[in-house]
């Protein structure tokens, strides 16, 4: 295979397969080469993707040894991302009865999703982390976009325990929105003892339901070890219970009478230098 | 930029960017470089897509002219897939109580979800489709895995109404395995009026649920162009409702007693001829 070809074969296949370890006699088989021309393909991809800000190939040598693509958005990408999100998220027309935010639009685009999970992904790059949690529902499709960049599977706990998931683990927890019992429901097989946890949420606001993942997480011995929001708010009247997370984006102020929304950009900015 | 630079920027961006229309003086600009190479270039990249069986770029000429990844998995990459999935879905330690099969850890899979959502998407790939509607909660990741591929917003019906997302359109339907009456709802901003639907599943027995769906698009005047069921099962009590959809997979039998599972390929391997 020419050069040019291998180029595009072998960005595919780090692109499809981030965080996957890869020995070069894989490469050379199905690209049909010397380990000197990957070698030097891999170098050429490298260089490409740090001047892009996506990310680098992680190279290890040795026995054993071979190559990994490591996504990891710039921090000049993740601002300017978060920065268009912020800038979407202030517009009037979202404001719902109650002081909601309508923000099913943006969490319904794919490539919005998308971004949103490399942010995350790259803010945790160089974490622990075996599996993202998340509970349904609207949190779901971030936890997918998290896990899909650090190669990790996704578990749901859900509010109703269904049939089709065998025996569960469940615990109660006060949801601060809305100040009602809740019940939240981890399948026993979906986790394993002592794994290292993300949990990904769209939304918090006293932290009530990501205390409950927590509380729940913790019968299953498993390690907390990031907690990432796309939107917190501010909540008034109560004092936030989690402290050690990270958001895109604050609501500071929702203002129903003047048809104003004020959105800042939230602690990621603050917490993540460049990665 | 050189070629070979050029080569990983520009896969990148179409694998990024499935069918988003791009004019070449686009390419020319971020890539600092003539037209006539990035037509080169395109066509090297066009050459690689097909041979792999990922798709290929549709070059449109004249004003407004320029190129459009479209991703379509060759029939024999889908098949491979299929088979793949049928023989992990054949494993007796699904078993759960009530015959049903526990399939949450490969649908905690990005990648084996990504891929279902290739397989469909492939298979959609010439039917007009605006918007991938589910219902929560397992059909979600499907739904954006399809929706990503497609390039078009994911829209979620619910079983309960959340206060956080407006006004909504509900109805009532039968679930076919459990034969209770439960309500779907959908916001009424979440959908326009006359969309073309794909509607994404991950499971259908009798079809209640897809019938329950079908039924509340039909109060947003949706066109439905296309269902999709990653595994249908057969009900012998009732009959079908549902016929023109495309499956991956079918269960045709779980034998509790013998600890055994058959799963055949869906109709999808009849349906669909090479894309």
């Amino acid at each position: 295979m020419k050069r040019s070809n291998r180029l595009v074969v072998l960005t595919d296949f780090f692109l499809e397969n981030p965080r996957k370890h890869i020995q070069l006699p894989y490469f050379v088989t199905i690209c049909e080469t010397t380990k000197s021309s990957i070698s030097e393909d891999l170098d050429i991809i490298n260089e490409v993707f740090q001047n892009q800000g996506m990310g680098y190939l992680q190279r290890s040598t040795g026995a054993g040894g071979g190559v990994k693509y490591i996504p990891a958005f710039s921090r000049e990408n993740s601002m300017q991302f978060i920065e268009e999100l912020r800038k979407k998220l202030e517009d009037p027309a979202r404001i719902l009865p109650g002081g909601y935010l309508y923000m099913s639009d943006l969490l319904g685009d794919p490539r919005t999703v998308r971004e949103i999970g490399r942010v995350f992904a790259s803010a945790f790059s160089k974490v622990k982390i075996d599996v993202i949690v998340t509970v349904a529902t609207k949190g779901i499709p971030l936890a997918y976009a998290v896990a899909s960049f650090l190669n990790v599977p996704v578990v749901i706990a859900r509010r109703d325990p269904k049939v089709t998931e065998g025996s569960s683990v469940s615990i109660n927890y006060v949801s601060g929105s809305s100040r009602k019992i809740q019940t939240m429901v981890l399948p026993k097989r979906s986790l394993e003892e002592g794994a290292n946890v993300c949990i990904i949420d769209d939304f918090m606001k006293a932290g009530g339901t990501i205390t409950g993942m927590i509380n729940l997480l913790a019968e299953f011995d498993a390690r907390v070890q990031a907690i990432g929001v796309l939107a917190e708010a501010d909540d008034e009247e109560e004092e936030r219970v989690i402290n050690n997370y990270t958001s895109l984006v604050k609501i500071t102020n929702v203002d129903i009478r003047h048809n104003k929304i004020e959105i800042q950009s939230g602690n990621y900015v603050e917490n993540h230098t460049d990665s």
